[in-house]
Parts: C-alpha cells; sequence; structure tokens
C-alpha cells in the first residue's frame, strides 16, 4: 500500500480534499481484506502508543479505536476520566502533555467541549513534537471517523472493490433528527457535500441549526410543510467555505419529514438526546417518532432500494422503528460498526505513516 | 491437541455430556501445564477478539477471563457498564450486536438478570454469525466456568495426569450456605451430580430453593435436625432432566450443617451475600457462622484428608473461619483461582476451535 | 545487559546501596535507548504478568506502568477498586493472592495507607512464592519509583551517558512544599541525601514533618526567617539510620522559602493537596503561592542553570507559576514524565530477572 498523506492531524472535515477521502476510503478498504481474514492483525504500528484520551466517556467509540489500534499492533492505554488527574485541578493540556511525554505517537480525544482536540493539537504542534491528534467527537462540533465510516459504509456498498467520493455524484441523502446538536451531522455535511451528493436535512425547527436559520428567507420562517421550509443552505450567502470541491455544495432544509425523503438514496438518522426534551426542545419522543422517526412506511417515498444508517446508541422506536433496524435489506447500522474499525486502522495508519 | 467440540456456546452446564466435562478437564490441564512454564502464552487465538461484556461488574472474574483471553494470544476488549450506551438507553442486545460488528469472536458476558446470555446467543445464531457466547454468571441461574474450574481443582488433584468426571463417583460433596440465590451452586449441581458423586446441600431453610422445597414431603416441612429434613431430591418427581448421565443422579438437603458433612470428601461453602440479612432471610452473620460456618471444628465430621473449596470473594470468620482459609492442608481457594485461568483458556480454545 | 539485582520487592528507598541507585539508573538509561526508536518494545518480560492493582485510582502512574510493562511485552491486569471485590467486603491481603493465584509474576500497588504494599510483600514471602511487589506510592509513606525516576531525570541532565548516584554530590537540591504529607518528598530524602547532594526542605511549619520538629532544638520551634529555623535533620540524634552511605547524609530544614533556594542546583517542588485547606493547614493557595511559589523571579536567588521538577499533576500558579512551568529551559516536568516509563521498565526488568 503505497500513498500520500500529509495531514498530521485528523480534527474537522471541513478542508478535506476529495483525494483525501479517496485515500481514506482506499485505504479503509484494503484493512477491510485484513479483517476479514482468521488472522485480523498486521504489524503496522507495532511498538507504537495510541491513547484513547476519553475525556467524554463512549464505551461504543473508545473500543472502535482502541480495536483498530491493536489490530495495527500499537500500545494503547485508556485514559477514564473519572479517575483521572483532572479531578485533581490539573489542565486537559496538561494531561495530554503528560501523555506525550509518557511516548504517546497518537491521541485519540473525545471531550464534551468544542475545539479541545484543536487546542491540543495546536499545543504539539507549537512544542515542535510529532504527535498526531484525532478528533474522536468534541461537543457539538464534529466527529470525523463517524463521517468517514458512513461514508465508507455507503460507497462500499455502492462499489465494493473501489470505494470512492465521486460515487455519491448526485445521490440523495437525507439527515433527520436533531441537526442542532449533532457533530456526527456536522462532519457529514462536510463529507456528503463535498461528494457532489444532494444532502437534506429535515427536523423540528428547534433541532435544526441556527446558523442555518440565519440563511432562510425572514418570510420563511416558523413554515413547514412541503416545499416552504426548503432552503438551498450553501447559496452565495453561505458561510462555510467551499474549498477543494470540484462543484458548488448542495444542502436543503426541511421542517418536515417528507420532502427530505422524497427520492432519497440514503437516509441517516441521528441519535435523540433525550435531555434536549427538558429543555423544551421537543414535545415528547412518542410525538418526535410520529413527525421524524422512520418507519417501513415513511420509506415507501424513498428509492426502492433506500438504506438507512444510524451512528448509535439507537433508541428504538423514537429515531427509527425497531423493525427496520433490524431488517438487514435496509439497515445499514451493523455495517457501520464494521466499516468504523476499518475506518479507525486507515485514519491511525495514515497519521502514523505521515511521521515519516 | 486434537479434541472434538460442537458446543458453539456455553451457558450452561444442564446438558453437559460426561465427554464434554471430559474434553474440558483434559484441554484445561494442557493449558495448566502452559501456565507452568515461564513464558505462559500460546498463538492460538491470535487476532481474534474477546469481548468481556460485564453488565455487571466483577474485577476478579473479569480478569481471570481476560489474562486466559491474553495468554491464547486473543485481543480483549472490556465493556464497563458504567460508562457504557446503556446509559445513553440501548437494548443489551444492541450492545451485543455492537461488538459483534466491531469484529468480536467470542463474548463473555455477566449480568444480574438470569437469561441475558442465552438471548443473546440465541441473537447470535438467529443472525446466523460464527460469534461464541460464554456465560460468566448470570443472575441466580448459572456459573458454568466457575463449576467447571471447581471440578478441575477436585480432579486434578485426584489424578493430577488424568483429570476425568468419573473421579468422583461416589465421593461425598457437601455444598453449604445460601444455595437459593447462588448461581455457582446451580451450576455445581449439574456437573457434581453428573458425575455420579453425592452432592449434599445444607443451609438455612430460608436460603434453600423453593424448587426443592416442593419436593420434599409436607409432613417433612418446617423440620429440621440431623435425618429429618433430609431428602433425596432427584427422585422419580425431579423436575431436573437427567440426560447424558450414566447413573442417577444423586443430590440431598439437609437443614443443618452435621449430615451434610459427615463422611465428606469435598465441602463446598457459598459466599454469603450480606444483603440477604436485610432481607430477612438471616437473622445475623454471627448466627449464620455459629449454624453454618466452616471450621476445623466441625470438618471433623468429614473424611480425615477433606478439602474445602469457596468461589470467592470469602467474608472471613461467616462462610469459613480465618484458619482454615489460610491452611493449605484443607483449603482449595487459591487453587481454585489458578485453575480458573486454565480452565477458562481451555474453553476460549475449544469454542474458538468449534468455528472451524 | 548484564546486571547483579537481589532486591525481590521494591517497597521503600531507606536501605537502598549507592550499587542499587547505580544499577536503576544504568538500566533505566539503557532502556532510554529503546524508548528513542521507532520500535519501542522489548521481549523481556513476555508472557509474565503485572498486575497494576491500585487501590488509590491514579490514572497518570497506572499508565505509566502499563506502558513500561507492554514495552516489555508483558501482559497487564488493572484492578480498579470501584468495581472490585473489596466492596464486597474481601480484604486487602485476598485481592492480592487472588491476583497471585491467577499467574501474576509482578504486583504493582497503591494504596491510600501506608504499609499496604510491605503487608502484600510480607505474605507473598511468607507463602514462599516468587511474586515481585513494588510501591507504587502508599499512604504518605514512600513512592520509590517517583524518587527513582527524578534522580535519573537529574543525573541523566549531568550525565546522559553515564547517570550515575554520584554525579549529585555536593550539589544543593531544594524540595518545596508539603512535605509533611509527601510519599514523593519521603522517598526523595532517602535518594537524595544518599548521593552526598545537601537537601533543603522549606515548607510552612504546618506542612513540615513532626519528626524532623522533634529534632529541632525547643528554642527554635516557631521561628522563622533566614537562618533561623534552619537545622541540620540529620544530626548525631537523627531518627534516621544511614546505611550504605559512604558520608554523612545533609538535610536541613527551612520555614522560609529563601535559604533553601540560594544557590541551589535544583528545585523541586511538591504538589498541594488542596484538601490541606479545609484542615486548616493552609490559609489560602494565593497566600501559600505568594510564600512558597517558585517564580522566576525566587528563582533568582538560585544557581544561573537550576532547574525545576515537580511530581505532578501540577496546580498551575500555586505551586508554580505557569510561564515557568511551561519554559523547557528551566522546567524538567516532561523530562520526568519522560524518565517514568524508563524508570519503571528498569525496575519491573531487575524484580523480573531477580526471579531466574
Amino acid at each position: 500500500m503505497s500513498v500520500t498523506w500529509n495531514r498530521h492531524h485528523i480534527l474537522s472535515l471541513a478542508d478535506f480534499t476529495p483525494d483525501e477521502y479517496d485515500t481514506v476510503l482506499q485505504t479503509a478498504n484494503s484493512f477491510r481484506e485484513v479483517l476479514s481474514r482468521r488472522t485480523k492483525k498486521v504489524p503496522t504500528l507495532q511498538g507504537q502508543v495510541v491513547a484513547n484520551l476519553f475525556f467524554e466517556s463512549s464505551t461504543r467509540t473508545r473500543s472502535s479505536f482502541e480495536l483498530a489500534a491493536k489490530r495495527l499492533s500499537a500500545d494503547t492505554l485508556n485514559f477514564a476520566p473519572s479517575t483521572s488527574s483532572l479531578s485533581k485541578g490539573e489542565t486537559i493540556l496538561d494531561t495530554a502533555k503528560t501523555y506525550l511525554a509518557m511516548g504517546t505517537d497518537i491521541m485519540v480525544i473525545r471531550h464534551r467541549e468544542a475545539g479541545v482536540p484543536q487546542a491540543i493539537a495546536n499545543e504539539m504542534d507549537r512544542l515542535g513534537v510529532k504527535v498526531g491528534v484525532l478528533n474522536a467527537g468534541d461537543g457539538q462540533h464534529e466527529h470525523p471517523s463517524q463521517a468517514l465510516l458512513d461514508l465508507f459504509t455507503i460507497t462500499t456498498l455502492l462499489d465494493p472493490e473501489h470505494p470512492h467520493l465521486a460515487l455519491l455524484k448526485d445521490k440523495k441523502i437525507a439527515i433527520v433528527g436533531d441537526i442542532l446538536h449533532s457533530r456526527v451531522a456536522r462532519s457529514n455535511l462536510w463529507s456528503l457535500t463535498a461528494s457532489g451528493a444532494e444532502v437534506h436535512l429535515a427536523g423540528p425547527p428547534t433541532l435544526l441549526p441556527q446558523l442555518f436559520a440565519d440563511y432562510v428567507g425572514g418570510e420563511e420562517r416558523g413554515v413547514s410543510g412541503e416545499g416552504r421550509g426548503t432552503q438551498t443552505i450553501f447559496s452565495p450567502h453561505t458561510p462555510y467555505p467551499t474549498p477543494h470541491t470540484p462543484h458548488p455544495r448542495k444542502l436543503f432544509l426541511h421542517w418536515s419529514l417528507e420532502p427530505a425523503l422524497r427520492d432519497a438514496d440514503f437516509v441517516m438518522t441521528l441519535r435523540l438526546q433525550k435531555e434536549r426534551m427538558t429543555g423544551h426542545l421537543l414535545p415528547s419522543l412518542r410525538e418526535y417518532h410520529q413527525q421524524f422517526g422512520i418507519t417501513r412506511d415513511r420509506l415507501k417515498l424513498c428509492k426502492p432500494d433506500v438504506k438507512v444508517l444510524h451512528p448509535g446508541p439507537v433508541n428504538r422506536g423514537v429515531e427509527i422503528s425497531s423493525d427496520l433496524m433490524d431488517d438487514p435489506r435496509c439497515s445499514l447500522i451493523s455495517q457501520q460498526v464494521t466499516s468504523g474499525v476499518a475506518v479507525r486502522m486507515a485514519l491511525l495508519y495514515l497519521m502514523g505513516s505521515s511521521k515519516l
């Protein structure tokens, strides 16, 4: 495997180039082959240390990174916030520098505050050290490895031999739910719009980004229903830069589900944080499910072979009906988890090799 | 090592055959040899993933499985309930399927509810995947690896070169304490009665199984003292199936300690859950110790070379007197822990090889 | 690497010989070379088990030991107190014996009570087993690996090729802060005075050891200020044995900072436990910093090339000013963490080879 990779840290997909997406996809695909063997290990990162600094705990994502690192033969260190020096008053940067000084090669960082991985990466660069920082989810900002595994899941479905970004061109992808608070959605917006896909966001107005609302014409505010409330977000006014994309980003906003689903090739549902309800952003889970829950019936609006994704963990019967989630003909949820290990192996591998 | 093993999951000992017991014992004995070397590892499960899904936490048992897996060169993942997706509303089956999708080969599962490992195994079978499920303790149901390590501890004592089930034929084994709530006792009942041993249960009536009480003649209810209250449990009325045993299972119930201990070859004490007292099932720890605690004096009723077992952790001075616990001439408690690693290596090995 | 090492356990530095210090330093230096390679592993402890029994939790120290063990290719087990059998009433010795019975070769033990590692080591010796016990911090007693990494950090600075104890002869080393409650200080007192360095302790009288106060002449009690309150501790009355030192231990006590800093070659600041304030031993963090905080200005009293150490985690702006901590020209804090891995590899290696 001979690839070019010049990105030291993976913090955001905002400035990922099509070449970078394709390199990740192709590298992950070669690791997918490794994972299908009986002995699923390669010696790539032997003797290197991957530290999982999960200031916000997450068994699922931490296990995925840990397994990816172990299958590359790296040694792993897990940082558990409850038993950490943080309770002793140490700053986050000092914790990161401690792991640096121990000999960590790659830091995988999750934190409930947006920007923490970036701040740690900046500090590593300032110190002139070769440690790579990977954002495993920061506040409501980004979760790049999740968006990349979503991309890998979709593109390998479209071309198992040669997954690449351009396969999504002109596909219609709906993202449904709590877009406002979702770092998963935010990263997916970058990758999916970069591909040339049409991305349609649907959710209750209270759970759609303010940022976008500002670009919805005033007279449209508060409307819902088909047609109205449907906006092209990446307009000339768009606050988003569109570097590296060979075509304009196509992003649409809907305050009801139906226009997003119509003729969609893929539907991504987002996890609903139940604590949003206490903030009066949602009436009830039942009402949410009635308006935005994905059911077999509603999927009839989509393309016949539509596939559904969810980053997990799923609230069954809320974001998606239980029978649909378990139906392997339309649910890609298990494949997403499997893709996660391959994509994270690819990211660790690329970051590790960028050090050479 | 060439063995035949067709059992995909290890969930219960209820239908274990004598051949299966003997295969486990012989396999564990060969790993015991590995563990006596300076380099205690074999490459058997290299590249495979053993996930310890301990929904109910247990450092002791989890460490034993983790070490067994590492000595087979498997990669291990630990699932910690407090930091898990469960607190985010994910179902147990969905958690298991997530670990499946990550590439787990064997799941070791502990849960406070009986039947959870079985439910997960059923789901894996329904999905048609090759993942093995090992029950590491489910509610008050079963704890097969504990009973198998008890069996290995006893049979290697009787024949270090060739431990096998039939060595226990006609031995007298007393199990003392809180039988009612003990998954350890429940698994041991299957293995020990299958061996042809005479198994004698002794405990306060409040801590003996209702199931058995139903098979005690009505006129005997409430009696205690020697002779009376002693019942053959596996009668023609027995609710237990006795498949695969070449002889009737011999199980006796006592509401006092003495008849269980008389001429016993082995005494298994069970851990007393202190929370039983708040449920008014026990008067006090002191009184329990007076009635059912194992002491040097009481062991005089047993065979001269009687050995005592306890699954741990021990409440010193409650289930067993402190001096007895530390006496290597009669306590097998340390050997049980050592056996645990060898037996769990054997179980993981057999489950792993059944996949071929 | 051919070394002689006869110490089975590493519990205290009180009776370390100069030869032992030098063996640790030279062994650590050879591992420092390993750690500078791309592949930072050696197969020394392959197949052996290092159990980190951290009854008192510490992510930093536990990660350092875990990484040291992994780089020696050992398998590691981590014991987490919150999920442990201790909550089920098991004694500490029984927990240790459980890990022994599982096949642990080296136990790394931290506990909030002084003497626990020693008690476990005694029990292992009584049982006649070959397990080594390493004290990773016990109450306010000792933390030998921290003192050894401090020693390694200083001596490799003085002679990177050949770090050895005698390099510190006649150097002046100030230890500042809460000496009374510091196991780090206590271990450093042994190593630094053994080297022939002049060791000067400075802190508020409430945070200096009673033991020393007893050896301050009565008329001096309560005095502070330069000159007065400065005492030679290791006098003919000293309660400390001085075995193995080729020269008298030189230890001085100061109730103010200045005399300790004057012409110092090294300044070790100690972590201030904030909970001391609730015990009315300290007026406020701000006042502490004014009196005993290390700042660039105060360092002008020291030798021009003075270096500052801190065992971490640091309360920035309390024990040391933030800018000083981040200044690589005078702060050795990062090197201490790096040294920690090399020194712990050396200790595990030496303990492991002493078993042969």
